[in-house]
């Protein structure tokens, strides 16, 4: 089948591979017909995590099942299904709890698996025709038969809805509560849009791309643009200086200023800031334990100069990490089945997967209106 | 009346200072017949806050009513009560909330209030004959009458039993998980025997110092002596390598290594090697937005080297800050009046308030057997 | 000063009473600008309750502080403020928990205090030109300046708009569940609307008056007229057999048929038909420990005949009582500032309280269009 | 195989039946070496269910793996588990939350499923030498190395320890609480000793078995007898007139009065009178749609004669339903582990299989002594 298949720093190629086969009998082989690009492929596309060339990306999948395995009970040839980047048993002590991102079985000597993902088991992604996925009847979410029209709706339950959602769930977002949001890559886009979804009174998102920004403003929440004044004051200005209840922070250990230098900790001290005394932060943009790729000694061992002195003097908390895709997955489907959430409208191109190589090129630079891919094999 | 007055580094007397009188009609007026000295107390003895000479220390404090203002409406001269160390008004956005270390209106300019404590107001403490209470029918407790034998647990409930009360319920420890706690001073003893209330299955406490070790050991829980190998190592070998389900902070941002030299990091740094993914932190022991005495410009800024990569990683979570003593001091009171808690075990010298001066000298040495020292007028 | 005095079944007579007086230092005095009637008020004004005539009705109040005790600390003449039903102390063990409704200092002898109810307390009500608000700073909340245009929203604060919040909160309505309501009364319609602002998938609500019906269908939700088939079927039609994720309650005891029998029982063993096997209720409908003017004995003692059998089988859940208005009244003040909720669509009639009498007359009878009554005096 | 297979009211023999057989590749085979009598066999038992003939009994169950369908993957023969009396597939909406008790798979046509029980799908139970569990994985618990001393502990995991801890989380008991308890038979002494494991602080449990009530005691916690004087009077005196903040129904719908005359409400309306408002009740005792074999039509119906009015004015709330028991069988297997649980205090007799029929007659006529049977095949 043709894959896209990682080769090295900034070098995916469309190939042939292999076919996938049912390997357990609680597998399940599915058709890829959209798949996307996250922000988190382009950490690997540009060599800054340790991936092994050869391997297939992509987990934010979705597709039609061709095959099953002798143990799936619940699945049928035919049935439409989203499928959570995280790969999940259903039976260990993290799953059985509903921590899915952190299975304790699929990633023997880790935590958590993923599809196409480094660290996280070895599994092939889905920017391909067809993918395996493991424990099938777990990790399949059934899609109504309606969905012809909303495919790319769908596949965005698969990963940044979802993961913008947690950003919002970590931070404990309730109605009428105010909220600032760091990024407006498509997570943080999807966080914006998870905190309006949910009754958030008002919504602040920072970013510096005008394309970005104008969706922001498009969903009703305020866009701040980090050029123009520190983002802190900005919120502060917006809060009448008490800050927000709460902050999301979706852009990951690359965060760096508009002149491209890298600083791990902007956000999160920015997030300090402007956020109120006893606020709470959820933290799902991308953090790694050893960053060999770094611009200095303290982030090429993962670790930050974190405002701490300030953040406990606050009474501040935080919740951090990948997102457990099927706790929300269910409800963020309904919500798209009944026209209550659209989250499509953050996709900036469709492309068939020949254009892959292409598309990494065009987003992993930003290129202006370059916001979110989705693609069909 | 006599009190126990901060005159600079290492300097507080015992001397005549006027009595205390109602200034607000919510006010009451209590006679302190016992008080304690609390490790934060210890900051301010070394100089290493920004407390203004002349202040009356202690913030751990019981006594008797003996003057109530004219809007007071519950309380009567003559009652037995428990203070908690914050000041709070009962009706701001946060106390509403039962977030009352974050009152809004008692220390305006910033946020919460307690007494004789650098930064939470200009507020007398009670290491004296007579304490004024703002807000007396929110801020005091009522003691049981049978109390007179137990007064020494339940000036417990002012801070100490409260706070490592609280470090347990930030991180969310429940009944069969396993803990860890750092520190093993009254507070990281406090925090052990929450813990071990709540049902927790394993509990280990990381300290150096041998009285407290033993103390540890008494409650059934494990001593851990970080002097004999790394903690981090000797949790993941109590807990078959996983790392523990919870984990408390009970040192604060003076940290130090068996050498005396300061690092601010490590316990936090401790508790991501040595908690589970997913697993969360109860961040209690205090730490300051600036420290012009720290040893480097890190810790003076406030800023903390963190390993923020493997924290994110692993998916952990934190709630931190002062605690919400009113969320608490009910149960607790109750616990000890019907036998079930008996924190003044961890009371190592009841003493004269006129003996203050050495009380203090010896506390901070962390002189052996000097656990918590108690202090009647 | 003028107020709406009741003098029995179904006699309310605007007539002039004493001026109210600050009795207590931390009360303050508001005069009224706006008042609503609530459907509470109909179980007092058809005589289904024990009160006493001579008292001032009217718990929905919004006005102006006039005049301000000694001991009132944050509130200055001329604060404009939503007050709540609910008349409350701030430091009680309920109160200190969040627990408003059901405060223990405030009604001596009961449970919870409220403004013009019968079995809270002796308190006069807001449908008045004056009103005394006991514990000023705690039971007021101040509006924002350019509340002008919105009275009509903010008044919904003190009471309808709070109210169906709560059914929401007490049914744990999350984003993306479907919602089953019984009742598009005002409380029904805003449990409606609540569950709308949370990002409820589907929310149903049922009733038989084709006014509220419309309301109901105008805010996105699907209108149930259960005089054209048992709303269990409809529920279930509309949600694939499997019964919505939440319920809420929001008529009461005097729940009836169409024919105008009353059935008490009858929007409960609704619930456990239409809602799923672990489903949650929020019952916000009054109902009452004894009622001497039901139709039988059973209902007559408070008693209801409850399929409890199906309610267990179905491992179902409850949550029930007045709203704790202080829990929301903040957040919904913020969203009616920033446009993101306008409760006000639910009024049909704006009158000057002189009208009061014909205004009971007509919303008692549910005459057409009588939805919601708000008054000025 | 032998097996205790029922025949008809009050005839359950030890017979001869065919060994169960892998008939999924999820299914695993364990060769039973401990299973109780629980006391929801004894409606069953006494024919108050409409169980059909030939249908093995048992759903407290442990014992050895001794054979594995071709998809199971963690478990291994020889594996000792305990088995959760519910059966779950681990996949579908409610059992991703946690509501093992209400899979939608594994009963088709119903919710939940559990071994040998009425209702709950046509399994075989585990009062015989063999039993088989679906989706082995995901039901069975691996216990550790040491547990052969505490077979009779880890046994009570599969059900009445987790069931009376699950009424405590349903009622939502916090440390410092009081409770109140009704029932002492397995479940009602195990409710209780959850209660005092997560350090509630006044527990009192109503029965009239004086064997019974002595375990009470010897727990630390207060017997109540129902004999003495009605138990809602006791409970209000023991708290000085308030109430318990939280109460357990541990009865179910065969509850009677001394006199052995059924009133399924009592225990419900009892709770009502001796709760708190603003209190919760955890329900896990049985209670069924339809019981023909009642003593009236209401009972017969599943309807209750409920005091709804004062439940509602008293703001309580409640959760029903079986025990998700995979929610806390990990952690109260630990607590076993280490010696901090030993709920086998609860186990009267240990008795060969072939005293089944005995074994039932004696613990149906709750005669002297007989409070709970275990039997080793």
């Amino acid at each position: 089948m043709k894959a896209v298949v990682f080769h090295g720093p900034r070098d995916v190629r469309v190939e042939r591979v292999p076919d996938p086969v049912v390997e357990a009998p609680t597998d399940v082989i599915i058709k890829i017909t959209t798949t996307s690009i996250c922000g988190s492929d382009l950490h690997m596309y540009e060599g800054r995590t340790g991936l092994e060339p050869g391997r297939v990306l992509g987990h934010e999948n979705l597709g039609e099942i061709v095959e099953i395995g002798g143990a799936v009970q619940q699945l049928r040839v035919g049935d439409r299904v989203s499928v959570p980047f995280n790969i999940s048993c259903g039976y260990c002590r993290n799953c059985e709890r509903g921590r899915t991102a952190y299975c304790i079985t699929t990633n023997p000597g880790g935590t958590g698996a993923a599809f196409g993902f480094d660290g996280l088991g070895s599994y092939n992604g889905g920017q391909a025709e067809f993918l395996r996925v493991p424990h099938g009847d777990f990790n399949c979410l059934e899609l109504p038969r309606e969905r012809a029209l909303k495919e790319l709706d769908y596949v965005m339950c698969a990963d940044v809805f979802a993961t913008g959602y947690h950003a919002t769930e970590l931070a404990g977002v309730r109605p009428g509560e105010s909220v600032v949001v760091f990024g407006a890559g498509p997570v943080g886009l999807m966080a914006t849009y998870a905190a309006i979804i949910k009754g958030a009174d008002r919504v602040m998102t920072v970013d510096r791309h005008s394309d970005r920004l104008r969706l922001v403003e498009e969903m009703g929440a305020f866009p701040i643009d980090d050029r123009k004044a520190p983002p802190t004051e900005q919120v502060l200005d917006l809060t009448d200086g008490e800050g927000a209840d709460r902050g999301c922070e979706c852009v990951g250990y690359q965060a760096h200023d508009p002149d491209g230098i890298e600083h791990p900790n902007t956000t999160m001290n920015n997030l300090i800031g402007s956020v109120k005394p006893t606020g709470r932060f959820g933290v799902v943009g991308l953090f790694v334990p050893r960053d060999p790729g770094a611009i200095d000694e303290i982030a090429k061992r993962g670790e930050m100069l974190f405002d701490f002195g300030a953040f406990w003097w606050k009474g501040q908390s935080m919740g951090t990490g990948q997102c457990n895709v099927k706790a929300y997955n269910r409800y963020l489907r309904d919500l798209i089945a009944s026209d209550r959430a659209r989250p499509s409208f953050v996709v900036s191109h469709e492309l068939p997967l020949d254009d892959a190589e292409e598309a990494y090129r065009n987003f992993d630079a930003r290129e202006h209106g370059w916001t979110k891919v989705v693609m069909h094999p």
